[in-house]
This record gives structure tokens, C-alpha cells and sequence, in this order.
């Protein structure tokens, strides 16, 4: 066999794709995706473990998670996903740096390395985006977003693909990132109104909110009670570690709570707060029952800590992507032997002139 | 921030490193990095996980594992590694495959991605040597080689580096295998003899017998009790998986049993068929006890499933052999943003002068 070939996707070829392709294009086909990879999913064809990782302290607060997944008898996945709140401020990085490795089952050869900091991004919003249509009022047309990182970037461009987005009220802790939020929404409808609001309005006034705040572990919720609108509906996507919550119970306990992976959640999502009998159902089971319309109009909470199944989805777009507009560069991996039991294949071309002859050997 | 980059170490670089530094050195340096890491282990400065993985018969036969090491407050390493036995025959690619990626804890950063394949045979090799420098007698010349295929090759290599060697006795189940081995070996010594020989010859008659098959789940062991010389070592580098064994339990009964990673062995290891007041101390718990002396002139078992603490090793000389001997290729990798809370930020240059006259957003 020969040299064998890895597709490498850096951050600038995941640029060059979305910017061809287009944003909302890319955006609308990996809710498509996701909506049907979540109705057909079956635990025996994909096998995802629950994410583990490394967490400290120092020398910065920090998590560091992998996440596989196995699609059975074709592809193994592994997600790695750093979660490191004070890169923005420190380092000038994004809070959640991601790569992902694409593994072919048959042979365990690498056959793709893809940066997933922006797809962790727009597969986290894509999975908003589908629990919202089957969970929230179609009408809904008031969005909130609370915690304007990177994050609600991509929450609210999915909002945007799937509801008719008239308002945006918005919040951050933080003054400067509150204030930058705008502009960096410029992508978006310039008919769509933005207003910075009180964190308490927000959530009382919106249809929709968007949770995804870096809060410390044991100082949540994000907020306190507060009177909601009776269908609000709640993506929260912040609470992904244990002690991290954003949302205070007696919301959760007015609401049908649906986490993306039921696992995870109770570990590390706003399901941490819930007894088990009070945890709805998955949201790939509800799009499997079909049991939207009885939700309504309660509350309802979207629980989504990250599921790996969402990162297999959107490498699979981002790659059809690169091959079709030939992006990527083509690494030498795998191996180069010609015989796969000789692990020093290589010093043998230099010796064989040389040993051969004293020892008599011949094959 | 700039753009970030991620060194990339291919199985070509990694051969011209294992070229340039010569095969000798870099397997005498890694013993002794392994030998010094094993001694200075504490688990509350290196964290390391059982390995997990995906196991599967369908396409074929075969396994990918996921190993995971933090060295606290500094960097993580990732080792992804595949196991399918089918590899040689059906697809002319090493049985084992592997890659290591590893992370800066500071950002979670990807600092560099590794081919693993020639670095866990050479890690498995010298772990072997510092376990039989330990355990075996200092004056052991044959050495006993069942299941020729890659490993076997650095079995014999680490072996060869820290013992007089004057006779390799081997064998392989498969004939081809075997008949290749003393071409494989070419690299050694030219006035060690070579005798192919039975199974049973050879564990007793020789002082070392480094067992590497790829036998299958519940085919174990790989001979039956036989007896052998009273100090025999044996470093049992294939049992590494449930049901996978090598040895016979009546061996294991009578020797000292010496697991690389106890979690591991008693799962995967030779250990699976022990009680476990059977088991003795790791071999870095023996290292750091000093209590070498006391295990001779019984029969010893290295019981080697592979530990991440040795990736972990090899993987720090290689990238330092890399830096030094500019080796490696430089890949845009991490965030390339001006503004870590802006995943978009590729789509404003253009948008910027149409956009923002419109919204009439000033910063």
C-alpha cells in the first residue's frame, strides 16, 4: 500500500466554506440535517458515550473533553473540545477551541482532521434551531439573548432561519461584549430591531431565549423566578458542566424540560437541578413520537449540553462541502510500509546492500 | 491573536527523525526517559484515565481506543489508537495504528498532531526493556520471540539494547510472518543466531520471552504450561482487551506479576485471569520502591497492556527531536479571528461597508 491521505480542514479552509456556500445556506441545510439525523437516530447503528474530560484550574480555568462517536461499520468520530472562559480576555482565543478526527472502522486509518471551533458553534445553534421549531410558538418573533459571546452568534442566526425574527432584546454581565453584540450581527436582516435590555425583561418579555453564559460553576442561575410569557420558550445551552447551571428551578419545574442527551444532561445540563421523573423526553425522542403539539403552550427548555452525534452531522456537511469545492490539504498519515509488520521498513533500503550479503539471508 | 499553528509530525517526518537520530539512540533515550517518568510517576501530577474504546466485528474485526493523559497545569495528550488484525493481509497496513494529539491546558490550544504508529511499537519495545532490566537476570543472552509481527520487532530492539543478546529463538502461527522475521531483523547485531523453533522450545529454554500475538478473544492462552528456566522473564505485550489472554494461568500462578497500569491489566491485561492479591506492584510502583533484588530468580510477567504515560514520553522526544531538526510541517490550526467572540467575523470585511451604513451602527 501506499502513502496513505488525511483531509485537513483548518479554520481558514471551515472559512472558505462558509463563505462560499453562504452562511443561511449552511445554516438551513445543517438544521436539515440534524432535524432528520435526531429523527433517525438509533442507539444500536450510533453509539455515543457519555463526553469525558480533564477540568482545572490551573494554570487558568479550564476543561479540556473528548467526545466519540461511533456510526457502526463505517466511521468513528472524536471530538476534542476545550473550554476555557478567559481566553477571550487572556489569550485572545475563543472560549471553546474544537478539533475533530474522522476514523475509518474498517482499518482505524485517520482519514480526516477538521478544526470544530466554528462547527461547534453552528451545530449548536442548529440544534437550538430544530428543538425551537418543534417547541416553541411558529409566531414566535422575539428573541433574547443572554450572554453575547460566540456563542449567541450562532443561536440567534439560527433563530433567524426558522422564525420571524422582528426583535432582538439582548444582555451580557460583561458591558463591552454587550455592546459589541450589535455589530457583530450585521449579517443579519438590518430591519431587525435590537435592543440591550434588563436581563429580567428579556425573559419576560421574549418568545424565545437563548442562555449561553461562561457563569462559574455553583454561582448559577443566571437569573432569579421570574413571570414569563406561558409559551416562552428556552434554549438553554450554557450548563454543560457539573455544578453549571443557568436557569432557576421553579422555571424548570414549570416546564417540560427536553435534554439533547438524557446523560449528559443529568450530569452536566439544567437537568443536574431535576429529579428523573420530572426530565422530559429527548429531543430526538419527541421528534421520533412526534409529540409536538401536545407541548404547547406550556413552557418549554431545551437541556443541550452538546451532543456528539450533532458534531458527526456537521462534519459530514463541512466535508461533502470540501470535496465537492476541493478545500483542504492532503496530509501524508496512516502508513508509508510497504510491509505492515516491519516497523523499520525504513533504514532497510541503506542496509540490505550491506547486511544481506554477511548473513547469508534470502527470502 | 494571529493565526495559530499546530506542528505536524507525519510518518515521514517521524521516519527521518527515527533516521536522522539513528534507531539506537532514539530507543536507548526513550528507555531511559520511560525508566526516569515511571520513577517520578504521581498520579496527582499526571492523570490518566483507563483507556476506553469502540470494539466491533463488522466490516471486520477491530477496535479504536481512546488514551488520555493530563500533565497537570501543562498539556494533554490524546492518543487515539486502532487495533485490526485483519490490517496486514486484507489492506497492507500495520495492524496497530495510531495518533497523538496533543493540547496546551493554558488555552486548549492544538499544539501538535503526531503519527503514533512507529511511537507505540518503539514505547511498547522500551517499556519491555525497563520492566526486564528490573525483573529479568542481568546476564539473560536468548531471548524468546512468539508472534513475529511488528511489535516483535521492537520487542527484540529495546531488548537487544539493554541485555548481551546471543540467540533470538521466535515464532509465528503464520508461516509467512515468520519466515520474514530475520529479514525484519537486519537491522540487529549480524552475530546473534537466529533459530526459528516451537513454540514450547522456546519458553523453555530461553531467559526472556516477549509475547506479542493478535490470537483472538477466548483463544487464550497462546501455549500451555510448560516448564521453564527458574528465572524466566516474560513481558506479555498482547493481552490488551477483554477475553484476550496469552499466558497460561499456571505460569502466572508461580511468577511475579507486574502490570504497566493496574485499571487497565485487571481488565484487559494478563491480570484478567488473577485474583487480585495475585497482582503485584506496577512496575512504576516497583521502580520508585527499589524492590528489584527480591523478585529474583523467580519467574516474572511484565504484564504490558500499553499506558498512556508512555505515549505521553515518546512523544515529548520526538517533538523535541523535531524543534531541534526543524522536521515537521507547520498547519494553520486554532482560531484566526480578531475578535474571539465573533464566529463570523469572516463575513464582515464585505459586509462592514454595505451593512453599516444602513443599521447606522457606530462603535
Amino acid at each position: 500500500m501506499g502513502m496513505k491521505r488525511t483531509l485537513f480542514l483548518s479554520p481558514h479552509d471551515i472559512t472558505s466554506i462558509a463563505e462560499t456556500v453562504g452562511i443561511d445556506t449552511l445554516m438551513d441545510e445543517l438544521i436539515d440535517r440534524l432535524h432528520h439525523a435526531f429523527i433517525q437516530f438509533d442507539s444500536s447503528k450510533t453509539q455515543i458515550p457519555s463526553r469525558q474530560g480533564f477540568s482545572y484550574s490551573h494554570p487558568r480555568l479550564g476543561l479540556l473533553e473528548w467526545m466519540p462517536i461511533l456510526d457502526v461499520g463505517s466511521q468513528m468520530l472524536m471530538k476534542m473540545v476545550g473550554y476555557h472562559p478567559q481566553n477571550p480576555s487572556v489569550s485572545g482565543l475563543p472560549t471553546i477551541l474544537s478539533t475533530f478526527s474522522l476514523y475509518d472502522v474498517s482499518t482505524g486509518e485517520l482519514l480526516a482532521i477538521v478544526d470544530g471551533t466554528l462547527l461547534t458553534a453552528l451545530r449548536t445553534g442548529a440544534a437550538s434551531a430544530v428543538a425551537s421549531r418543534l417547541m416553541a410558538k411558529p409566531e414566535s418573533s422575539s428573541i433574547g439573548i443572554v450572554g453575547c459571546g460566540a456563542q449567541a452568534i450562532t443561536q440567534l442566526h439560527a433563530m433567524s432561519r426558522i422564525f420571524d425574527v422582528g426583535l432582538v432584546r439582548f444582555y451580557d454581565i460583561d458591558n463591552k461584549t454587550c455592546k459589541s453584540f450589535r455589530r457583530r450581527c450585521l449579517f443579519l436582516d438590518p430591519s431587525i430591531d435590537f435592543i440591550e435590555s434588563p436581563l429580567e425583561q428579556i425573559v419576560e418579555e421574549v418568545d424565545i431565549v437563548c442562555v449561553a453564559t461562561s457563569i462559574d460553576v455553583g454561582a448559577g442561575p443566571v437569573f432569579k423566578e421570574i413571570t414569563t410569557r406561558p409559551h416562552l420558550h428556552i434554549n438553554a445551552v450554557g450548563s454543560d458542566f457539573p455544578g453549571k447551571i443557568e436557569l432557576p428551578i421553579e422555571l424548570l419545574n414549570r416546564s417540560y424540560v427536553s435534554p439533547d442527551c438524557y446523560e449528559q444532561a443529568i450530569k452536566e445540563g439544567e437537568c443536574q437541578q431535576l429529579p428523573i421523573t420530572q426530565i422530559g423526553k429527548t429531543l430526538s425522542q419527541l421528534l421520533q413520537d412526534g409529540t409536538q403539539t401536545t407541548l404547547r403552550p406550556s413552557n418549554t427548555v431545551f437541556d443541550s449540553t452538546g451532543w456528539a452525534l450533532e458534531d458527526y452531522i456537521a462534519t459530514q456537511l463541512f466535508l461533502a462541502h470540501a470535496h465537492r469545492l476541493s478545500i483542504g490539504q492532503s496530509l501524508h498519515s496512516g502508513s508509508w510500509n510497504k510491509d505492515p509488520k516491519n516497523p523499520y521498513e525504513f533504514l532497510h533500503s541503506e542496509m540490505l546492500n550491506t547486511s544481506h550479503r554477511h548473513t547469508g539471508v534470502t527470502e
